[in-house]
């Protein structure tokens, strides 16, 4: 079918080639020129602005955004000038579901379909495919199932759930329609928020194994410095982190995509010199902690794999500051130079 | 090889099959003459004491145990006064890797080479094979690199990490000679602590989305109640649980085998109301968190996995009860009913 | 000077004591005539209706509010239809800093001054005096400072910070101009999460204290059940609790007002038997954790006192179903019955 | 009666002033000849050695020992040797309540009691009097309470709980009898636990407001950033936190000991630019962690409070790494430089 992609970075100019390759005409539009020229050597038809973009469209017209959240509210506000009754724009992007939920609401109002499409897969999904959830109007979702059904991995890239067989769900193919307009930035909000905590328990966990020979080390000696009870409990110094990532690959019950990829970082660079351990966040994982205390549901985990990217950024030294300040009050403790 | 197996339940007895199929020789040992005699008549040779299995075998010997921890420790006392020098015991319980220090120290004096190899690999492991992570003296752990070879699930059971060719590491192959005595069973530690945590960041996850309908349920107007600012936000009441679970198996970051089993449950069950939600733990989990505290490496995620199994075991009563008081004394605040 | 006090419940009742035994003009409404007769017995001027108490008023009027968050809003707009240029309307209750936020924009389009006081001090604060924490524009601030000044418990609460002399801030009275409209709730939403961490510091601390004997209560001897590895450490049953909080009072780091209230909880129920354990939250709570989380700083031990009170409300059965649905995926395990 | 004191640091050689202060016959020793010579300038009675100092004891002999927790071992050993039946030891350090449980088998198999004192109070101990928890047998710690009677607080020091009256008990004292030896040093332990997290809870909450300004400061525009929503709602730059502090200490629910401190600290320097913000931990942080997790006991804010301490003590830096390269590798995330 005929679809419009405007954003052709590195997520959107992937998702085009995959859905060329699935016979589906791709419109596409991007601040670059270079990057549509790019695509419509591919086989792409290309625009050299929103409004033409439109204008090659047939009604109803579908139009993907696939841009930074940041840009995304004006590019909707642009589109619901161009388009009319009846057309869609879908937003593959990483908005918050709350801006889906507003400007769905304006967009309804135009009799226009608003379609958020909560998209993973990262780098790998031209390859591997993009699992997509989805959400918006029924009748909108429907008549775009062809498009996520070619950009969606398919049953075959993972073996059936034992129970189920016959015509796979679109579930197993890899794309679900969550619900109302939000519901799929809100699932892949969710989605993402675990994403940080499986990242964090790996991490969490090699670290332990990395210090298996703190009773071997040189203990400092000095009354700011817990000792060891036991340090015959603490022998096992240089554990071979890369080989420990790659063993629990096979058989283990950790096994998963997350593992792999830290099993070929760790093979590439086993102490991961080049990294200085500032851990970006990128929304997500803030916005499913607020959902779950605003909802009045413990997230722990999730909470705690956010804040250590938080710490991580250095956002807690002042806090860190008061404490060393109040230890120095109570107990005239001077603060230990590293 | 020859190697022999006390504790023939559902891991020892499938460890066995695993081996038997590899064409090993077993000699196998349990308190129950049933257990025994099945795997009498699928190829092994039974004995009907300790005595007796060790009887039966030749220098240097190679006994196994698959036995529960309470038990292992009176197990190898025993063990202890029938092998002879350059034999080698093999744990591969759930024992907690300080006993494996305690008990290779006492085996070393006697000339016993003790082999601690935390298993993981649950009841699919037979079919799956059992990753295995292993610690001893060299040329013990070298002498049995058959018997892991059989058992591991070998380098075909995942794809090969971009970068490592040629030979395949024993890692590779699913089994890893992590260090001294003790070293496997501080990896399996550690890999049981991460473990808990991945499957509580999919606990949590899912019951966030479970909960995305908190603005439309009716809302309880009371002072001991805090209202939902914008319940518009929240207005996504029914999420197909099992359909998420399915959807994010492929294409996703967060797939996993601990994901497959998730979606299976919840297919299966969607509701979960078979369960009552108070979660075990076994002791790796809680000695995961107790070495990063000893170490002085802050592991947030993987106690708070454990913290959430306690509070579900109900431990955290008389704290909450301690707060309903705090909160009575300054405020006059009187309990809500459930 | 004059005042105006809308809500008459716990805490304004006591508030307009208060101002009254300090001499000033006190002018009252509730929905209750009940409430308002009460005060006038005891010196205040009573009215019929929010328009009556207005009416009663010399301009500049100064109206406070002491009213539960839910109501504060509508009676925020009657008000705004009442009062005049260079009024001032002070919300002393719980409400959100958001609301302050957006309502002094639209009572400052009217010239109308709005003016936020976090109040703390709970049923207490006839007594003791109240801590203010307030938001607002300098001259209204200004304006009403003798009405702060009552309201507070002045300096001679507590010794004098040293360093401290001279002229006492108002601060060191107990009450700040902390900043903007907004500002005063901010600082006591915030004083509010340190309040529920406080408070879970020693309900936490207590009930390890509690278990400190758990090597001598029979230990159940089941495969779901870690055992005690040196249960000899854990001997202590039976440690008297209030005599432990008591004990704290005099001269310990720990010192503080919510340990004399546990102190004086524990001395009237030892085990606190006429709770249940379910701990609300009141909002200020999660609007603390939110704020954290959108300025990217970490606030874990905050978070972890809601989200443990969440879990004593139940909201986090779920999730430990999908653990122990997991668990017994993956190893057959069963639940264990409590 | 007669006491003597084996260490005289800043906290020995404080306690020996009050007990000389009460009328007590104190007997000291200390590696240090002047720490000696200045205590006997004030009324004590020196010694040149352990044995000396044993010597000069009448029986029954009481001796505390106040030494770093490396160090007490030893000296306990070497006072086995000189001591007689019926004598007593008193360990007032910071002991880990398991050297006591040890300590005290041995001590009793020679007829010697072994009490073991936590001692709170820091440097204000001397003027403010020392908060004592206690263990050991009913006859030692019986004859031993006039000193304890004279270290402590006494009731005066703080208001009685309301309903206690006649006879103030020991804990009202500032003394408490915990229970058998170890008793003491495990509720000091739990003491020293919570007072992580009350340390904390102030650093967070501080943090939080230091940060309100967020949505006024320049925000970063880039892809690894999370734009704030809604910045209007963090306008407060610049609250005044000494001020904060300040009147929280009057009337507020969060008064304590550990806030006037703070309030101190930030007086003195309202940035706390004199320290680097690396918190060290002492011991009892982590064994309360630890017993807590033996005990099966969720203890989420205790622990939280010294994961922070080990995060700015640098500890999390390869699990930060471990997450970088994990972005890298799925996302082709490359760090952001500070």
């Amino acid at each position: 079918m005929q679809i419009a992609m405007i954003g052709l970075g590195r997520m959107g100019a992937n998702m085009v080639r995959r859905l060329l390759r699935a016979g589906h005409e791709c419109h596409v539009y991007d601040v670059s020129a270079d990057a549509v020229a790019a695509l419509v050597a591919e086989g792409a038809r290309g625009a050299g602005s929103v409004e033409e973009l439109v204008a090659g469209l047939e009604a109803p017209r579908s139009v993907w955004l696939m841009l930074p959240a940041a840009i995304t509210g004006d590019t909707v506000s642009t589109l619901l000038g161009a388009l009319s009754r009846g057309d869609a724009i879908i937003d593959g992007g990483n908005s918050s579901y709350r801006d889906d939920i507003d400007r769905a609401e304006v967009a309804a109002a135009q009799g226009i379909d608003y379609v958020d499409c909560g998209t993973s897969g990262g780098v790998w999904g031209l390859e591997r495919g993009y699992c997509l959830m989805i959400g918006g109007p029924d009748g909108a979702v429907a008549r775009l199932s062809p498009v996520f059904a070619a950009l969606a991995p398919g049953v075959e890239s993972a073996p059936r759930t034992p129970g189920r067989d016959g015509e796979p769900s679109p579930a197993e193919e890899g794309w679900l329609h969550c619900g109302a307009s939000g519901a799929g930035h809100f699932v892949k909000m969710v989605h993402n928020g675990i994403e940080y905590a499986i990242m964090g328990a790996y991490a969490e966990g090699l670290n332990i194994i990395r210090n298996a020979g703190a009773g071997v080390r040189k203990a400092e000696v000095d009354a700011e410095t817990a000792p060891l009870r036991e340090p015959k409990y603490y022998p096992f110094d240089g554990i071979d982190l890369p080989e420990v990532a790659e063993v629990w690959r096979r058989g283990s019950v950790i096994g998963s995509w997350l593992l792999d990829l830290t099993a070929e970082a760790l093979r590439q660079d086993p102490h991961l010199d080049q990294f200085a351990g500032r851990v970006s966040d990128s929304g997500e994982g803030r916005w499913t902690s607020i959902a779950a205390i605003e909802e009045g549901v413990a997230a722990p985990l999730l909470t705690s794999a956010l804040y250590s990217r938080f710490a991580s950024q250095g956002s807690d030294l002042f806090a860190n500051k008061v404490e060393s300040a109040q230890r120095f009050q109570f107990g005239g403790h001077v603060e230990k130079q590293q």
